[in-house]
């Protein structure tokens, strides 16, 4: 280390956008490692709508690791942020910056202290893979602030150990967490299936039903699943193979039809395996079934998809429009059913997804 | 027939309780014969609560077959009550009042038409089995009239081509549907497992949410399953049967954590199959989710089943409660967290069967 020990901060931003999976993770194989029962596909949404911002400082002077998220303090002491914090230092590399006398070698990042400030631009814990984004960011931050080389497929298997579904937000476009099969998850990450320019028409409203944050976590929901759900496993070794062979084919041939259906379907599965749970878990309410059934009759109405539905961990809608024209549409029928006197039907973006590295400005184009 | 042709009309009278499934019913092999899935088990309520009462008069004067529900006329024309109808005149045995100078023979049956009034004291099409109660009175009374000398088991697969669940509503008790290997559905029939005697502390309480008609029919939604939801036959060939067992053994043994435990999961799955279905079918809605929820919170802070829900193609739930002690609490319960103002929280009865024989007054005991 640098004679100016002590004297110098360190920091990296980075910003990396929710996904949202239109085939379903749900249920763990390993809860530590954070492997999963099944493969799944997302798409990465643009990071200029729903995305976390990540700045991360080091210096000699910093006695612990501390975070702030949305600018309270919380703890890092959860197993998932310390994998992370672990598994990012051990592919620290050396670093030098002549001009303001700092040299950190390989071995120095074990025993540099970190301070962590992350930014949601959306509800946390609503169901919006908030933890997808905030992981995802972290690991990307910290591994640009600690010069790791490593490409992204591996970053998403460190992000996988943050929240699960954070591996597929280290891309943009759709991507596909494969499951793996080895019993130390090496394999567990996410490929990108097809970049951001690949299919952009597709237009992503976010219908936020509520904010409030779910009654029952992720993490505690898929685990009862595993525990106690009769259908969890039969979906998961049975429907979902076909399941993603098949999406993988709608997405290459941006063939919306099949897209839509895939991803309605894949859906509700989801819940009615979260209803299968003991104590069953109600993450959609009543006003997520009129949404459904809204879309359901005016897909019925035309004799195809127009639009796609999919509900996460939680009440809010996220709904797939084949381009812009239908969003309009779409958008008209939500604001005449569900007048935004009642609901915050706002988030409106494309699924993009480049991941503007913001100290330096540039954009990491097409990687994620 | 006798001389006195056109002047006479000869009449019955029966009352059939509506049965709560315990193990669902959901899904058909064949439309036609009304044919299940998977084997259910049911307990069958007090006929002075929820039941169907049903009037058949037969006379040479009456020049075609009408029926009345509710007071007013609805059309025989159906399949269904054709069914019921052929299968009972077909069994038809001779009839002899000399008083009233009435001679049937058994193929006057075929020719003579009846007039069918029936009434239920419950509201129909809303999840609450109207239908059960309707087909298996109509059976029944209409068996009566015809001097019909068949058992309840061969009257129940009669029942069962009107409604299928009108089959468990024959007996009283604990009935179970033996699904049958038949293609002409003749060993799909009904079974007692227990009668009213054998378990008479439970007490079913009704929250009715809603006595609106249901959206999906039992009929068309369970056909959309069957053809739409991968998870309806895995349900249907592998977790039914285990658990049709384990409640067989649970009702035997009067064993309430088992029967509670396995009621809320069945329900839960069969619930969740509806979500599964495309498009998704929701029968529950947010208040039928909060019931779920009080009572899951309830027994979890007993740390053992106090209260077993269920709820079948409507938002109603059905609350069992182990004797009338705990009973009175969950009313309380119930009457806190839903007020009456809001909710007609009301029908309340044992799940005793007795069948009352309205035209002579006895009442057959022991066998519905």
């Amino acid at each position: 280390m640098a004679a100016s020990e002590g004297q110098w901060v360190l920091m990296a931003t980075g910003r990396s956008p929710t996904n949202i999976a239109v085939i379903k993770y749900w249920g763990k194989r390993d809860e530590a490692l954070i492997l999963p029962v099944n493969d799944s596909i997302s798409v990465t949404l643009d990071p200029d709508h729903l995305s976390a911002t990540t700045t991360v400082a080091v210096s000699p002077s910093f006695p612990s690791d501390r975070m702030w998220l949305n600018g309270k303090e919380i703890s890092l002491s959860g197993g998932r942020f310390q994998s992370c914090l672990r598994e990012i230092r051990k592919r620290g590399c050396e670093f030098e910056d002549e001009k303001k006398g700092i040299k950190i070698k390989k071995e120095d990042w074990e025993n540099l202290h970190v301070h962590i400030a992350s930014y949601n631009n959306f509800p946390t814990a609503a169901g919006l893979a908030s933890s997808a984004a905030g992981f995802a960011c972290l690991v990307f931050t910290l591994g640009k602030l600690m010069n790791v080389k490593e490409d992204y497929g591996e970053l998403s298997s460190i992000a996988r150990q943050g929240s699960g579904s954070a591996c597929r937000s280290l891309y943009g476009g759709f991507v596909k967490w494969c499951m793996g099969k080895k019993d130390d998850g090496s394999d567990s990450l996410a490929v990108q299936l097809a970049d951001e320019t690949h299919w952009n028409d597709l237009v992503i409203i976010i219908a936020v039903v509520s904010s409030k944050q779910k009654e029952t976590s992720s993490t505690s929901g898929m685990r009862d699943s595993v525990e106690t759900s009769p259908l969890l496993r039969y979906r998961a070794q049975t429907v979902v193979p076909s399941r993603v062979l098949k999406m993988e084919e709608a997405i290459k041939n941006r063939d919306f039809d099949s897209f839509a259906k895939l991803t309605c379907a894949d859906s509700n599965q989801f819940h009615a395996v979260c209803l299968d749970t003991s104590p069953p878990i109600f993450y959609m309410n009543d006003t997520s079934h009129r949404m459904i059934s809204l879309v359901e009759k005016w897909n019925h109405s035309q004799g195809t998809p127009q639009v796609a539905y999919t509900f996460d961990a939680g009440p809010n809608a996220v709904l797939i429009a084949p381009n812009r024209k239908t969003a309009a549409l779409l958008l008209q029928k939500l604001l005449y059913y569900f007048p935004p006197q009642d609901k915050d039907l706002s988030r409106c973006g494309r699924p993009s997804c480049t991941s503007r590295d913001e100290d330096t400005g540039s954009e990491i184009q097409g990687r994620r």
